[in-house]
């Protein structure tokens, strides 16, 4: 099957197995449209990171908006067995699914947005089968998007102003691996890509110099050089490191010295392997004193935020920043463990719903939950995750999840922001998806407003973010219910 | 632009911008057309591990196949502009890209072949233009490829014989980080997956439980296990970890006691959390007593192959490994750092090319490379990086590029295969691509072949792999004449 073939397919089996026994089994109980509440979230900021930049939402809506079984998916479902040969699903439940329509509410965080551990970045309500069977293609797509889009941010923190484009497309997981991420670090703060076809897709900037091949292809490194000026004369940055990089720096010279007359103008040379710090403070001496102040030295070769960091308490002369295996697989963590988790489900009233497991850690929170973020004039303050479907007390406290003896006491009505705004109701579209720049945009005003202590990507700061106290409280007597160890009050 | 849309649009631009400027360049200069020869290959096996397996091909087969630029493509060439805002590129050029037919040879070495550090995995042959232009997308489907089937050969191997499931979608970068990596996972050593898409598209088998949900939906845990039982009575695997993992067996032993008489059988049980050993010693007991000893335990939680080993060493009681997140990413590599380099440029005669850099490791072969693989009746030998455009002496040394003093002398007929196969001869595909299933037994056949040694995951064996004597004195002759030292001899 051609690859292209493959995503011309119907994205509706984009999902596990289990997610369609599931389906199945509600649908035999008659339980498939009862109302549930179902949480996207992850656990732990990724890099030992302060924060998080949520990404993914556009894609994610993408997918909802298009979900219906085609004839193909149905025919696929029906032919599959069980352990003794008989068909897995009944024919009735199959058309079940043909005439299912997407139904459910969707809340969500704006991608950009800088998120916490526990907070929902999506919310689902809706039939309990429905809701259900989202969970695996929305935790892909969120997971990977917010990961990069994460890295990316960090990597730009650490790069302090410079700029850094992402070159990573060769070392991506897949083509959609290399198409995702090059948009999501461009939401968390990559200045351009080298991926063209992410560049046509999402007008992202493209960028790039030339390979070593080039200067292979010509006898000497000075006709590479002349013949790639020629080509672009106000736009080429030479790689000078086939051979030897202090004279491949001197042949650079040489050549845009001899390009001159025609208005030709050295835009940059690329490190490509090496000590970059010696080299690019030899390179900057070499470019000054020919006069070539104005030519940047981009580097690259397995960069992230702490080579980037190190390299500057060095004191090296680089300013363009040309990052790719380490940002587009986000190399150091190459998962958010993020997870979908029920926790309600209407049976006339609400019942709320836990998921204990053998480590405390992997507990989740009950109720249809909202994440309010106070601020004030220069800073995001704290945020509070509560349960909508009860009310707020006047003076709501904020209890950290980690250690619950660090409260914070609000008025409920201080300066804030609900983070979660509705995306789809009752399967419908209502959310004006932002364009690409303006989420970029987004996601600098956001960083701006976290502490630097939080943004710091070695020991941050915590961010305080924790449970509106009823709902902490809720959730121990429930988990000590389950345990059969009576209640905490 | 909707998700399935992308994949719609022409894969020509699918690589990065330095290729088509450099394409421009060379076609500016006349050279667009000479004879190239590019290989595509790793220095480091990943992992730490003892060996690759090859992957891949298929897809990249796919993508050359459809190569071609349409007008959409052109037109956004033709909307880049430079630093100056002049257009980037002349339209005459972008005429010549319009008219372009693939025309190159392209070898390869098949999926599921075992191969080693500095084997070209695929070469091609052909106009410099073209030969170029493909770098990006090749590496990125082989890069990734490789790197998941050979993770899936390691954690099969740790398994030692039990069944491996990919559970990995959720956590996956991206779409077809799920999908080629389930591919790629299945033809390591995978045996099914949990990805319905990749069932459905490349015909791999597909297995799944239950997720907690699941159980939570339902007031008690035995309503929701008879219930599943009820849907599924043959093919039933209860997750039994989501209150009190001792109790949950015992109620799914209770509830499959109580279905027995209408048939039922108890497939699997789950665990997902807590001491995976301990617990699976007291379900394995407490499933037995009761006359189960035919139901599997089944788990999951952060597996990979070191921790496999661990549980087996332990003593866990688990035959079925759900893996997801560390077999799906390559969690603890997650690129593999394949590279694509010129090692020979046709002017009348071939001229062969290195490229030096920096650091001596990333020094790159000349030639039009083939790899000669010595076996006897029980296993591989020795393999030999030789140049085809050479001939080669009756008793060719093969020399270790990490060690050039560890040297084999073999004779140059005695039994060996050629691992580079024709796939492409002037564009046009001459290859019969395998079924995936034939694919699957090859890299087993090809494991079955290395001496377990190799294969071991922990400080392996290094399997012989090296260049050809004549080929390692001219690399070396080349590299020196290169920095100007003068020649070996």
């Amino acid at each position: 099957m051609a690859l292209q073939q493959i995503y011309r397919t119907s994205l509706s089996l984009l999902t596990d197995l289990y997610q369609i026994t599931m389906a199945y089994g509600y649908w035999k109980q008659g339980m498939a449209e009862r109302e549930a509440v179902f949480h996207l979230y992850f656990r732990k900021n990724p890099f030992e990171g302060g924060y998080t930049v949520a990404a993914g939402l556009e894609h994610a809506v993408e997918y909802l908006q298009a979900l219906k079984f085609t004839e193909d998916d149905l025919a696929y479902l029906g032919s599959l067995k069980g352990a003794q040969g008989q068909p897995l699903f009944e024919q009735e439940f199959l058309e079940y699914l043909r005439q299912m329509e997407f139904s459910c509410d969707v809340d969500a965080v704006p991608e950009g947005t800088v998120v916490f551990p526990n907070e929902p970045l999506v919310r689902v309500r809706g039939p309990l089968l429905q809701a259900q069977l989202i969970e695996t293609p929305l935790l892909t797509i969120i997971n990977f998007e917010t990961l990069i889009a994460t890295k990316a941010a960090r990597i730009k923190e650490a790069a302090k102003g410079d700029t850094v484009i992402e070159f990573g497309m060769r070392r991506a997981q897949g083509i959609d691996g290399a198409l995702a991420a090059a948009r999501a670090a461009y939401v968390g703060g990559a200045d351009a890509t080298s991926n063209l076809l992410a560049g046509k897709l999402y007008d992202i900037p493209v960028k790039g110099t030339h390979a070593h091949s080039w200067v292979q292809a010509f006898d000497t490194e000075e006709e590479a050089f002349k013949a790639y000026g020629e080509a672009f004369p106000k736009d080429s940055v030479f790689l000078v490191d086939t051979y030897n990089t202090v004279e491949g720096v001197k042949k650079a010279i040489a050549v845009a010295r001899e390009l001159q007359p025609q208005g030709f103008i050295l835009g940059g040379i690329r490190l490509d392997s090496g000590d970059l710090t010696y080299l690019s403070i030899e390179a900057r001496k070499l470019l000054d004193e020919a006069g070539f102040t104005g030519t940047s030295i981009v580097a690259s070769n397995d960069l992230d935020e702490h080579l980037i960091t190190h390299l500057k308490q060095e004191g090296a002369k680089i300013n363009v920043w040309g990052v790719g295996t380490k940002m587009i697989t986000a190399y150091d963590q190459p998962a958010l463990g993020g997870v979908y988790k029920l926790a309600a489900l209407k049976n006339g009233e609400w019942e709320y719903k836990i998921k204990l497991s053998e480590q405390l850690a992997k507990t989740s929170n009950p109720g249809a939950l909202q994440v309010r973020r106070y601020y004030n004039q220069e800073r995001y303050l704290a945020d509070m995750i509560y349960n909508e479907l009860e009310p707020l007390p006047a003076q709501p406290q904020i209890v950290d999840p980690v250690d619950v003896t660090r409260r914070k006491t609000m008025d409920k009505d201080a300066l804030h922001k609900e983070l979660l705004v509705p995306v789809f109701q009752q399967g419908q579209l209502v959310y004006t998806l932002p364009t690409l720049k303006s989420i970029k945009a987004t996601t600098a005003h956001e960083l701006s407003q976290l502490h630097e202590s939080i943004r710091r990507y070695v020991n941050p700061h915590s961010y305080p973010a924790g449970l509106e106290s009823n709902l902490h409280h809720y959730k121990l007597n429930l988990i000590m219910h389950l345990k059969g160890t009576g209640s905490e009050a």
